[in-house]
């Protein structure tokens, strides 16, 4: 059985679990609880396994460990039929790898460079370096990047098309934290916030 | 015909051009040049292909505009056959996605913000906010980063296993980068310096 070591609510961890739900194959995986708050993620035991110190990390039944939200999503993929959410044709594939791109740059990676640096984020042990002028500026980013998103669904259901896709699930994750991290999204924003309503109400956001 | 849109020399045109390369379908792309030095990328035209305002940008024949190197390397590798650059079955997938994020992250990215934030980058009028400290972070980042992929090519050839990958691609344009940016890299690591020899000598790179 494969495992996937991770912190059931976080934010990279809430995106395998999406994909999981989303393919039916929740119940097939086995997960781990990593401490995080403890600071596991940054003992050797677990830098083995991920040297980058993040959650989620899948492991393979031949002791292959996978980090990397993308490269576990591709590999979930496989393993079951639809929904695809990587993309069929190469067209597909591209403008989902390219949307999902974004929404780590615009959105997720934005928000978590706001939450480490500029507030205390998980606490004095672990963020052992921070930057609170950097933070700042990346949420400046994050709202630039719900703006560019809020535009790009004016005309389409989906950040890929008219499919959910691994783009919107990074997506996803990347307003869940911006909640959490009490970056409040413009009332403004009536096309993201419609998608983000359609997206909450599948039933695989639900169970992650 | 497809197009790229990009600047011959710098690090992520230099990826897709190797991808091209390598398929041995260069001829087979119409190249435009986006004047990133004198900062058309940051103009209303560019930023239309891409709202990131980054090169390079593959534009295929129905119009649609690809940004981000994977997800063009994505289109590329799907065109011809191969060398296959993003792996054939699942499990060779995931490691070279989960590599080639590793190569962004802890090699790439880093010298890029190395760049762009602690020297004068491609100068004042293109680099509209610094942070220097956060500059000089990212040059420790890819040190540790280049100390890493040393100690894993110490059992491989490639940083997915035997095989060239866009993994190597993207670590690569790293290193390029790096000497352009002159951060010296460690002669103590020679497994990473033995593995750049072999990478440097496919007839690929000489051309792009």
């Amino acid at each position: 059985m494969i495992k996937i070591h991770d912190f059931k609510g976080f934010p990279n961890p809430m995106r395998v679990r999406i994909a999981l739900a989303e393919k039916g194959i929740a119940d097939q995986v086995q997960f781990v609880t990593v401490d995080v708050p403890g600071g596991e993620h940054k003992q050797a035991a677990f830098l083995a396994k991920n040297p980058n110190a993040a959650v989620p990390v899948l492991e393979l039944e031949d002791g292959t460990y996978i980090s990397e939200c993308t490269a576990i999503t591709e590999y979930i993929d496989a393993l079951a039929g639809e929904p695809v959410l990587t993309g069929k044709s190469a067209r597909e594939r591209a403008v989902i790898h390219m949307m999902q791109r974004r929404a780590e740059i615009g959105l997720l990676d934005a928000v978590a460079s706001y939450f480490h640096h500029a507030t205390p984020g998980l606490g004095p042990q672990i963020e052992t370096y921070q930057n609170h002028e950097w933070g700042e500026k990346n949420r400046e980013r994050a709202l630039a990047g719900m703006r560019y998103f809020d535009g790009l669904l004016e005309s389409r259901s989906y950040l890929a098309g008219d499919h959910f896709s691994m783009a919107d699930i990074t997506a996803f994750a990347g307003m869940a934290f911006a909640a959490f991290a009490k970056i409040d999204v413009p009332a403004t924003l009536k096309h993201l916030h419609a998608w983000h309503g359609r997206v909450a109400s599948r039933p695989s956001i639900a169970s992650a």
